[in-house]
């Protein structure tokens, strides 16, 4: 079992719904040792792929970003949500759709930041229904870059998401793929 | 002179209207070197002062806060901009007036996170009119817990914000601190 998901059963807590809360160590309060594992941890799951760049979506990829592109020594690139007039107009865009919020949004990278020679990997926190990564795939194909993998923090494995990506052929890896959570009991697949 | 400074003078631009732009390095693409020089100075800069959480609003001032966390060993909260359902409903919340945009938006911090006996260190890429840290403080003062430094990695020291934080009382430092931009030319401070 690695850092996160033994955090997740340490200090997770499962709502109705089927709504995981981590905010007391990754989505509102950051454990910092907890990112460094889980910076490593990516990185032992990719580093065959010869990565140049992370990208992620703000805000909560970010800092499980840094510390994932740290270990390979690229930068990372986070997509803006909303229409971001300080970009710039030169951006590559996509439409992403929030099933929990039942509303569309807009993400977008500027075009100085993906180049047709990059190879990306997209790090994000969580895995759901996937739109956020589609979104990030196809602004990847825009910009003639290649797309290596996601790596996911945590997947709602019994959610359409990750079959998705994997159907889209995106190699999506997870630290904490997530079976069930029925009556707040979290297993884990494997 | 420090990295960040460096950086700027290379990497950053200036555009009409008094914009410097730090996306290629900071705030949209990230360089990973940068932000661990960044921690480093700021853990430098506010060492004595017994810090136990770093504060920030999300999303640019995240990575910054997490490499500054990294040298106290303490976590990192982020404020959640907008009315965030799943913050819950047990928060401080400020409105925080935004020049640029012309509006006022809320900033929202559980209150799980933030404890009468605190000493935080609030830490943000920029600082302008200092209207967001003016609300984080606020919030901090609901919380009962002590305000022990802002760490602003660029101020504009030809606008109010940085007057408005040291007249509140508050112990501000920035790893840049721009005196003039005129033509292009940056000049910092000291």
């Amino acid at each position: 079992m690695n850092s996160l998901q033994k955090k997740i059963l340490t200090d997770g807590t499962v709502l109705p719904g089927n709504i995981l809360k981590v905010d007391s160590f990754l989505n509102h309060q950051i454990d910092i040792g907890l990112l460094k594992d889980m910076g490593k941890d990516f990185y032992e799951l990719f580093k065959s792929k010869n990565i140049t760049k992370i990208l992620t979506v703000e805000a909560s990829g970010i800092a499980i970003a840094c510390y994932t592109a740290e270990h390979f020594k690229v930068p990372v690139v986070f997509a803006k949500k909303g229409r971001h007039k300080n970009v710039g107009s030169d951006v590559f865009t996509a439409e992403v759709f929030s099933f929990t919020k039942g509303t569309s949004y807009e993400i977008a990278v500027s075009k100085l930041y993906l180049k047709p020679d990059d190879r990306i990997l997209i790090i994000d926190d969580f895995l759901a229904n996937g739109q956020a990564v589609l979104g990030l795939q196809k602004i990847i194909n825009e910009a003639g870059a290649v797309l290596c993998g996601a790596g996911i923090a945590i997947t709602k494995a019994f959610q359409p998401g990750e079959k998705f990506l994997l159907d889209a052929g995106i190699d999506v890896k997870s630290l904490a793929a997530i079976e069930s959570m029925e009556n707040g009991n979290i297993v884990f697949r494997d």
